[in-house]
């Protein structure tokens, strides 16, 4: 598995993560991801409407922001959420955001 | 004083709300208001270097997503966190974010 580059932990900072955060379509990829480590890109966007083309990009702000990191197993982009990164640079900050994006 | 229009409390909604947080100007505009309450915009925007019709879009996206409240004052507007709003609406949410943005 090959992963695709992403910002070291030391130098995530809190505006890029909200702006990434603030979209519904990608704030739900990170929920989902945060309930089924590793799934792929293509099973955690399973039943949004939203072209391949906006999920790619959505994809690829996330894993920019730090919040996802991603791999490429053969045919797969597996995900995974950086929660350990998050929780070590922004101590209290995901957890409150996953609970209210899985209540809307 | 006149208030400008916002969205009702019930009706705020989470991406929009982590979208105006998620811009570094915007998050200090906020983390200001959320220490000098009923400061007017001109104040809170002391010694940010950002040209003034791009303060007024700020101000404008963080009243849209209802972070903020904003009323006509004479010359001056003025601009009050809608913090209760925003406790009642997503608890748990905005004191992380305040506590980490002060930290930057």
């Amino acid at each position: 598995m090959r992963s695709l580059p992403q910002p070291a932990p030391e130098s995530l900072s809190l505006a890029p993560v909200l702006h990434a955060l603030g979209d519904q379509v990608r704030l739900e990829l990170v929920r989902r991801a945060s309930t089924a480590p590793g799934a792929s890109c293509s099973e955690l966007a399973d039943g949004l409407d939203v072209p391949l083309s906006t999920l790619t990009n959505h994809w690829r702000i996330l894993r920019e922001a730090g919040l996802i990191a991603m791999s490429v197993d053969g045919r797969h982009r597996r995900v995974q959420l950086r929660a350990d990164d998050l929780h070590h640079r922004f101590p209290g900050l995901l957890d409150p955001i996953l609970r209210l994006a899985a209540r809307e």
